[in-house]
């Protein structure tokens, strides 16, 4: 009996034929995620399963530890094998997770191999695996390939070199590799001396000494400058919420002094100072015609004791519940008002905060841009079928769902592209039940095209890619 | 291949019995909405369908933006076949909104267009809805007529002369006009200067001088009268969130002294003031028998550029997300200690505010009128599909759905009629769908009594039309 | 026309089989909820069926009066019969409500029903139902017995006796009874004197003159202890939201000083002697094994005047919206720090948390025990199949639906033992159908396994009954 069959999740028979015809032929532009430039540039080869399926994924991590697994199966010294074993067991109990769909798209997708997986058939799907990895076939660039990737925008600091990324626009690889403009910790001043420590490394590579507020905007401005010229089209920042503030920049120049000398700041300091910074930053991002992206809502760090062994990113991270509505309207206000407000995608962690973000998007097009504006895809927790149904569904009812740029992996792992194939065949099992049930017109021609807008061709548009 | 066919939305042989018996045959109440009375009275017609379909449309207007058309098409100085076509070309984006649904149910119902409206159709659709539009049976009150229409509640400011409910009232049209008593300019002080202008003209109409807060709520208070002597029924309150403070009558006379000499007031003086108007208001109300109606959660306004060229309701509003429960409590609770709690609807603009206001009915329904205190039917962006079945869905586990007095409108348009159509397939769906699977009773008498109410006797009743 | 067929809710042959098999065989683990020890111990024979249904049933009476029933057949002085009658006549406007299914459930699973109550039918049920009750197989016991009842776990305040527990323990009926340790008048303090009447009786019960923070916290623990020893396994609190502040037990020694003797505290010391006696009991129960459970989010007692007639649980609370995230994370964290986080169950009421809850649990699964942090089943007002059904998908997409502990009935009244199979049957049927349509391997055994884990095995393994 397998599980992954062609129809999986088609549930009638347009879906079948819009994922077909329309939705799998569709080249993937992955426009965010957290690859590494230097694997991908290097054309990395993993030894075994366990290495570029378990190490660094805290999804799974996470579901081990809820299992009752103990951390040295995760993150610990066990060996490669075992820490997959640990994982086989987990994964029969997550069902209905979508680490359950997520695990046998990619078993089937990557290995070709269509049993359940669990502690029976563990072993043998680690070997076969695991020595499928050892072809050229398998090496990472191969890998992209042959998930028909056109495109992979990474996530990069200002004081990145991009070396990798130079590196790699040499390659003869069949697909683009950008950076992303991720500043996040430019303006993120809780820790005096680690805020510090990094201005100091990024004027370095600025080559600016950074002593003023001035000084690591001129920096930042900089590095800005030297990721278009590698074709970053993005830029991404990750934030409880949005705000402004009247006068942040005035005031920020001596909180910045402050926090420069060593001295730690108030929270209402350390916001301000974020808000002037990013404000400016905004600015230059509509200059250069980049999208600016913005990932609210994450409460981060959650449990102290696990975070000061294996520090952030290790599966202790949840959903907040701020209020974001009046934040967002008056930041994206500031910049409307002298015309520098960028394209934007907003993506949102609380499934509660939907319909106030897909609402939020209207306030700001102008009609310049089609789609100028952008409610990211189903994001981390939200990454899933019921995530993404209810973000297509509220983008759809408040929005215009076929301007939607579409998926993104946001990932950490090589295996991780049949995401898209996950989201392709939702969309088209929703449209192919909508024309069944006659609320849509039975019109492939119709539904057809905005498949392939969403799946491709609006990102390549929007980012200009 | 006609799009609206007679089963439109209706997936079972239940569901379409329901319809065609119960719900179809029912007049309409559309007590709430913001058709202009002049235009009703006047009786006009329309020189175009771009006239009478996109001209205050901001529901069009906002699609258009995002799918990228410029204002001019929008609420500028192209000429009005110019933004028809505009709009027929952003109509096929706009699959899976409202929109798409509305426009089509619009275009057969008035005009019995059964074609999909696109680039390619809009010259013939415009020229052949155009020239009905100059048939007499096209004029407002036919149409109105025409949808089955029993009651018309208009929205009407304090200090509007309602001359043309009184000039309507001597007609022989089919259906009622009623006015609803919007007070909201009488407790909105954040512009001092506005605000005195808008006291000066209320103070003119009521006969009354006003300098004190006493002098405001005896204007406030024969404009009730009035109201109430043409018929109304009904108040209507737009609010972010409704607020109760103790004491804040008395803290207001002299907040009221302060803005009345043109001083601004502090966001919480605003607040006070707010509350004791509203809530003196409210006591009338309940001593007239009236329903009192409260909006809640909206964020408005939030384009400061688009504010000062086109002004309010254009079209750059979206959904809040303020806390309500307490505040609302209170509120409902202070009426209700010396039981002068009127018959109460309030509407939701945020969906993940559902349960919240769903549960509140509850704790101040006292056994004196079926349904004394009601949920309102989705509301704005709520007004499409999905909002509604949560809405009906939240009602039903939480409430009674069977008191519920249903679906208004809430529009500008007199081409908005066939909303009631889909509220009411929407719900004989969602019935007809339990009793085929059971988890209702496979009873047409039952849920069809349950469709009679709620699409005409509960409303009727409710507001004692 | 049979309402309650055995395909109940069942929408697939895979859903049938799966609750046929694997479901309903199961015994009932209830873990929580608001029987009288007394009516168990003593075996209590009802008259009639108005006093086993409708005494002390707050959701019926609030069906009721939103149905426009007047008090005196609520709560009042008519006699059984007539307030029988009122219900029977509200019973068919609750179409869609919970109660509908309810109420059916329980005629015909304690007293084979199959009629469709309402005025027409109310005599000859209540004739019928009430001369079974006279059985001895209607006694209290009985009817736990006829349910599959293995475990029953009450609600207890700590300055309770517990005596129908220990008089329990010696009987020989053929279900298990366990107190749960319900502390919250312990720590709540808006009015000083209740506070210092219940200080004064907790003080006799253990033996403790409590003068200090310190002689309040040696005397719960004590009754931490003695519970104990009666076999309990949990405690249980009713908060708003959860709080932590550090250093709240340094403070709240003085503050315990000033309301012992007799002034009133203001909101914020009220908070910190609550944060710093809910702490200190939270590592006891860490120390026993015991698992704590957080009812969390509810608005109680909103109706002032009714609050006065007829005193709390009487059908005036509702759904609240506090900001929960943070606030949880930093409570659970300082326990953890010191790896004193006992196994927590926290229930939302309201549903917009729903994933602010389901992702909280991965922030402090440490892999000590499997599904050490869950998330409780549909509370209250979401105990119904919507509720529940978001509920369980949320769980299912972001954390392990296999190491769920399942339902509750939490309800005060005997005959609501059906809410299980009411559960079950929703549980079943959405596995069925993800069997169905393909997103769950059609594999019996393996959705088989995880429907009996959650009916009974994992609460039976996580409270070591």
């Amino acid at each position: 009996m397998t599980f992954i069959k062609p129809d999986f999740l088609l549930q009638s028979q347009q879906a079948i034929t819009l994922y077909e015809k329309c939705a799998a032929p569709s080249a993937i532009v992955d426009y965010h995620n957290h690859l590494s430039p230097k694997d991908i540039a290097e054309n990395r080869q993993f030894n075994n399963l366990s290495e570029i399926w378990l190490e660094g994924d805290h999804y799974k991590w996470r579901a081990m530890r809820i299992n009752g697994v103990p951390e040295e199966y995760c993150t610990g010294a066990r060996d490669p094998y075992e820490k997959f074993l640990a994982w086989s067991k987990t994964v029969p109990h997550t069902l209905r997770n979508p680490l359950y769909h997520w695990t046998h798209l990619e078993l089937k997708n990557y290995f070709n191999v269509n049993e359940l997986l669990s502690e029976h058939t563990a072993r043998a799907i680690y070997d076969h695996a695991s020595a499928q990895l050892q072809q050229p076939e398998f090496r990472v660039q191969a890998l992209l390939t042959r998930m028909n990737v056109a495109v992979v925008g990474t996530t990069d600091d200002p004081a990145d070199s991009l070396e990798y990324h130079v590196r790699f626009a040499e390659s003869t690889a069949g697909f683009k590799m950008v950076p992303t403009f991720r500043p996040d910790k430019s303006y993120t001043t809780h820790d005096a001396l680690a805020y510090n420590q990094y201005l100091d490394t990024l004027g370095r590579v600025a080559g600016v000494t950074i002593q003023s507020l001035d000084d690591l905007l001129q920096a930042l401005k900089m590095r800005v400058d030297f990721f278009d010229s590698l074709g970053c089209r993005a830029s991404d920042h990750g934030l409880e919420f949005l705000y402004f503030e009247e006068d942040a920049l005035i005031k920020a120049a001596g909180i910045f002094k402050k926090v420069r000398k060593g001295d730690n700041l108030s929270v209402s300091e350390q916001q301000t100072l974020r808000s002037a910074v990013l404000l400016e930053l905004s600015k230059w991002y509509h200059e250069r015609e980049w999208a600016q992206q913005f990932h609210l809502g994450a409460i981060r760090n959650n449990n102290a004791r696990m975070m000061k062994t294996l520090g952030p990113d290790t599966g202790f991270d949840s959903i907040g519940d701020f209020a974001q509505a009046k934040h967002m309207a008056l930041y994206f206000n500031a910049l409307d008002t002298t015309n520098q407000l960028a394209r934007t995608i907003i993506y949102n962690l609380n499934p509660a905060d939907n319909e106030v973000f897909a609402t939020m998007l209207g306030n700001f097009s102008d009609g310049s841009i089609p789609g100028k504006m952008q409610w990211g895809s189903g994001w981390w927790f939200l990454d899933q079928k019921e995530g993404m149904e209810k973000q297509l569904n509220a983008l759809s009812n408040m929005g215009l769902l076929s301007r939607f740029v579409g998926m993104v992996t946001d990932s950490r792992s090589f295996l991780s592209f049949p995401r898209h194939e996950y989201f392709r065949r939702i969309l088209c099992n929703m449209l192919g039940e909508d024309m069944k049930n006659g609320s849509v017109p039975n019109d492939l021609e119709l539904a057809g095209e905005l498949v392939k807008q969403v799946c491709y061709h609006n990102a390549m548009r929007y980012f200009r890619f």
